[in-house]
């Protein structure tokens, strides 16, 4: 039974949003960074964006915050759209099994990032995207707003300065992959873009349009625009699945069954292929980084819409 | 565009085995076990079942092989069939990011398995079997034939026998389980069983219709016995496409896209959910212990059919 | 300014004696042997036995209690006596870093152990000892009587006993070993012998006694009978201060200075190269599996006399 | 047998001497640095200086060489002077079995590394001495050229720059430091003061003097000053018995039985506590990292002699 009309995903959001509104609250903000800990943990919002056009939503749909890791599906996707598979001599396509900011395999395989989806690896892409684009800040800024429909996409300059004053793990991870040529630019310029990349600040509804062209084979469905092609779209999708939740993939895997990735600002966004996309945000994070009601949220929806792709 | 008549993937296959035919060979036959090293490295077959009762074939899908480690699926299902969710205080579901027969994860994380499809995880599902059915060896063997639609599959013994006598690194993971608390029956025992379990000899016909329930959300299509509920039959799904691979998981979930599981004779099996199921067979080995001709054979077949999940 | 009259080590002694038992108890006898846990906890013995013949005591230096894992230089020199260097292709120098049984170092480095004196390193020396001697068992038994000059040193059966049936992780290590090819005899032949070495009983007197061959380049001092060569002698020297402590071995060449070995029984015993062997006995272990009360009574003694190595 | 005139030591380093000149040339000169890598490989010197205030050498003795890493040894002394036990919350005293540059340990020790003589433990010794000394650069150069009683002691100014310029590795630990709150001052000054540290260039006649200090407990024999206490100076001796050659540590240990400290400039040197120092010189390494002509020339220097400490 796969539910496919505007009005049945409404009901559904609002059960969920119910549900989850009755459970006790669990879990802290992420509060390495300033500007992120001042956030209301309490908020809440999601929204399904359908291959047809349909937006549904439930809670505070509008309200911005800082997409932190998410933003790492973008960057990759910019730079697949590129180069494709010369990436893969870089970084790898591997579950890591361990936290988002482990050194550890990074010894171990030489300066090879597991994958693009964490720390290491983003910043790998990053460094990629200094080579790659005139202005990639711009052109990183440009192709969101483009993806989420939303010109008023914006960076947090406040979040991103106050992350790039306290990147310590993240300059020690750049300087680690530069130590075994595995970083070609300048530590501090690929440093300023990957913080700018994360202090992006999208809303549920702007989250989940921007990554509904991964629902498509790569194409974002207003304006038919091919993005990647659909190896390359369903190549990233897997990337999502196996890797996009740190060592909590094969949970969420387990527990949800759709490819999405996660945000230490409380954002997760997923998509069903040939069907929709689905973005959640609640700030309080369990232990392995993660949105417990986010987590929540998108167990509730694949139960009850049975929209798995397993 | 998704292929469905029978004749179809026929062509599909005869396509495949001829383009694989022509590769150069490379890699090596399992030469832990005497009895697996004196297999003909250079046979090949792949066989694909459908929900709707076609099965298409080409090269010897009718010879018998050892199936290995595909064989952590069906104990792990039959454990979930009885237990569900208690399983998973004693192994995980993440992905290890080491090798099938690594140590370290073990110790680092106090006794407890990263997952079911890996050797210390299996050797804990087999714990449970002991536990769960009388005669667990016998229940087995006639779970995998009623699977398989196939009265005549049976252990190999000369292979169970070489593998438990040879198998200081499994009693080296059974003893060291045991001296966390989280093995309960005798080792020796445990051994027997999980050695005979990975002697399973099946045909590349006979395992893909073993898998073919997996493709029909838990149900044997040919006979309408349900083995495992709709969610976990999602879950068990969930968990070949994270961890079936051991330490190339992510890179088969990215090149083929299928949840599946591979065993050192050079066996795989994979499901495409609500149309089929496919078994390809090859004893030449990658690096990663997966059949070469396996992962490039599911890999054209996800191509030319575009029936990934994602 | 070195003491070397036996009145004055017996005066520094009965300080020592009387300063440990003015501390309030800490840590907690080794339970993990049902017979090693219930010994009485507050016990106490430290015994000097000089070149010259002297013995000092303090405390029940009668008092027999089980070895451990100091009996790992006993049969370390026994190998050494025999072979020397050709020991050091299966197992080397380092100290580990490590906890004493830890199997991580051993996956990394292809199963040699980092040096004879954890357990991975000792059960390799008895697979050896297994081959050097008819009864390894005898002949071990008989050279440690011979070293602490007192026949009436025997095998405690029911520790052996007790900790043979429960050495999970010791047989994980030895099954290990056994899959990288470095264990030759049967496991669990190699087993009891380890099992019986640990379990052998002496009383703090035997045990200085029993090292004072190491204080005396090679040589038994009451017999003149050479165990060992000069420099055969001085190298296990080097292996006891570097590893003989697991992962406080840096603390304890820094806090004590002395070249020694621990066991989970609370015994220890050092040398002064030259001058005197040291033991001291009391069951309380810290947080590595070392006696309390013995590294602080071995800190005060060099302390006092300043005999340190360094 | 224990030679002291000056000519005993003249004649054995000729004696070693001759025998290393004999060898055929093995290993290869650092070469991460373009400084380091320009240098003579087959240079050779040795050099003893005894408490009685006599000097043998042999080769090129009055050759200076950048010490690197041996330099940690007067840092460290330098912070130990001043704060003694304070430093040991932020710096263990552990041998790491790991390589100098590793961040394996770090991590999963959560930013206090193993030793003051490893990569991150002396950056965390620079980060002291940035707080201890006004001018910190200008105390060490001092303080060095003290103890070698050498006023011509300098900074390799080129050394110093190339290190700084490609310390990729120990930006990354510092960094990592840093993230862990291991590390208080910024992390250019720090790495400056540790890059002009491993610069600085000694003779193997100055170095020798310079460590004299740790072979009369803590007191300069020329001068009569104390450095450090009776007891510091064990201590820190114990720390490069344990510590001073990395994954070699115990190696050395076995092999030679002295206190010393190596640097990949190709210079060793080691004490003898109570009679001498000894420096020796040749800059090819082997794949620890330690000089191979260096390791070789002490370890007969100990045979000929029977000067170890055990």
């Amino acid at each position: 039974m796969r539910l496919q009309k505007r009005s049945d995903y409404d009901a559904v959001l609002k059960e969920i949003a119910g549900r989850v509104g009755r459970l006790a609250p669990t879990g802290a903000v992420a509060d390495y960074i300033p500007a992120l800990a001042r956030v209301n943990p309490d908020q809440y919002a999601v929204c399904v964006q359908t291959l047809e056009g349909g937006t549904c939503t439930a809670g505070a749909a509008d309200t911005r915050f800082s997409i932190q890791s998410i933003s790492k599906v973008f960057a990759t996707a910019m730079v697949i759209a590129k180069k494709d598979i010369l990436l893969w001599s870089r970084v790898g396509v591997e579950p890591s099994g361990n936290a988002f900011n482990s050194l550890v395999q990074l010894e171990y395989e030489h300066g090879i990032p597991r994958n693009p989806l964490i720390n290491a690896g983003a910043i790998v892409v990053s460094d990629e995207l200094l080579e790659l684009y005139e202005d990639p800040k711009k052109t990183l800024l440009h192709f969101v707003r483009e993806l989420a429909g939303d010109e008023s996409v914006d960076y947090d300059t406040e979040v991103a300065d106050s992350e790039y004053a306290t990147a310590s793990t993240n300059r020690a991870l750049a300087y680690y992959l530069k130590s075994h040529g595995n970083l070609r630019n300048d530590v501090e310029a690929v440093l300023d873009l990957y913080c700018h990349q994360c202090a992006l600040a999208l809303s549920t509804k702007a989250l989940a349009r921007a990554l509904l062209f991964q629902a498509n084979d790569g194409i974002i469905p207003s304006s038919r625009r091919r993005i990647l092609t659909e190896d390359q779209s369903k190549r990233l999708n897997s990337i999502m699945l196996t890797c996009g939740f740190y060592d909590q993939a094969g949970e969420f895997a387990y527990q949800v069954g759709l490819p999405g990735k996660s945000g230490v600002g409380g954002g997760i966004v997923a998509v069903v292929p040939d069907v929709l996309s689905i973005a959640v945000w609640s700030p309080r994070l369990n232990e392995h980084g993660n949105s417990v009601l986010g987590i929540e949220s998108l167990q509730q929806f694949t139960s009850l819409t049975g929209l798995a792709i397993f």
